[in-house]
């Protein structure tokens, strides 16, 4: 029995999300459909976590055991042979049998793009967010400060997140300017709750154009309650950038 | 009578190029059909240049007359709310009557991206040319630079091109890396022949792979011979960045 890691990119546009469901193309599906092709037999991919529909991901890391003894570089071009275009493996590694991509994942990073202009983007839509009111970049700089360190995220979490702990530890939430309208937003954390970066980002920008006062930030999180931050950002501005292990 | 002069941004994945065609959907046409219901009447525009299928813009100029009172941020907002995600005006400005955006053009600068790596992108994949064996990139500079200058450049020029006169002067042709794969392909010129900049960077491909000699280069547009020079390099990398008049 060997265990495989693959580092994944994927345009998220087309597919309802990394996970497997009912009545929607994952891109985990594609990538199981390909691998057991190549394997010849089933395959069970274990990501270091869910990405929602629309969402991308830059590298994404999933691995999965098979008896095949097919060579990495084989493995990797069969599979990017066979996948469709918005999906590529990057890169391809043989890791110990307990490697576990979601349970040993010690710290995730996502970018999100914001497209701060009165006019909006044709050739970037896929990848940001057309905010056209101007935004306080500085308020929102220092409001993002505020999410630092450990805090429940509450507040930032989805109505139907399943999860009891919502504790998390955010290592750092900035931004930076990449040209004269695109905002970048990097958060690190050692893990995010449901849509919790796409509620930040929402608050943020509610933050930056002035719907929110910046001094609210600190009393949205002591809320732990939902209703108390901001709107949603939607899904395609949102990459999953690196998944951090020991 | 008004001239109103639009910059232009498209991805042009979806489209036939600008210039309308019988069977497909031209850029153009798609923005006389939003025009000639903003001005309530045809509208007819003149763009600095065509671009061919696939090919993206982030400043195509165009310009149409009016007897419209419209506003120009009306007319502006207006085009927009009505074209499709994939274009849209960036800047609206009246000009003097006589401005005529191809008649004018002093010169245009145009980008090519090649995303040289063993591995393809995903999300990049519609705005380049993934090139998977390894280029030589200084060759391919010095080679870039021999087409700096007044040149004959048949060897250049799709076999359909009508235009009699295939003498241009290219005021800059450079490379940079923009990351560990991505390479930027940088051409300034007075004007271009159909084809030219792909068929351009084709042969600056070949030449980076060792399949053409660098020496080869000025033997190559000496002999005003499309066979001579390499292959055309695919439409999705390139996009028309910047037109300029005096």
């Amino acid at each position: 029995m060997r265990n495989i890691k693959l580092i994944i990119e994927y345009d998220g546009t087309a597919y309802c999300g990394w996970q497997r469901q009912a009545n929607a193309v994952a891109i985990q599906q594609v990538m199981e459909d390909a691998l057991s092709l190549i394997v010849n037999g089933k395959a069970v991919l274990i990501a270091s976590g869910r990405t929602d529909t629309g969402v991308h991901a830059l590298r994404q890391v999933a691995n999965f055991r098979t008896d095949s003894k097919i060579s990495l570089p084989g493995l990797q071009m069969g599979l990017n042979s066979l996948l469709p275009p918005d999906i590529v493996v990057k890169d391809i590694d043989e890791v110990p049998l307990e490697f576990h991509s979601q349970k040993d994942a010690r710290s995730k990073i996502y970018h999100y793009r914001i497209f701060n202009s009165p006019v909006r983007t044709a050739l970037q839509r896929k990848i940001c967010w057309f905010v056209h009111r101007p935004l306080d970049l500085e308020a929102m700089k220092r409001a993002a400060h505020c999410l630092e360190g450990t805090h429940d995220f509450n507040s930032f979490c989805a109505a139907k997140c399943d999860v009891e702990d919502r504790v998390r530890t955010v290592i750092g939430a900035s931004f930076e300017r990449e040209d004269e309208h695109m905002i970048l937003f990097r958060i690190e954390a050692d893990g995010f709750l449901r849509h919790m970066v796409r509620n930040i980002v929402g608050t943020l920008v509610d933050i930056g154009n002035g719907k929110i006062p910046e001094e609210a930030m600190p009393g949205i999180l002591l809320a732990r309650d939902r209703r108390r931050a901001g709107q949603a950002a939607p899904a395609r501005g949102l990459c999953l950038m690196e998944v951090k292990y020991e």
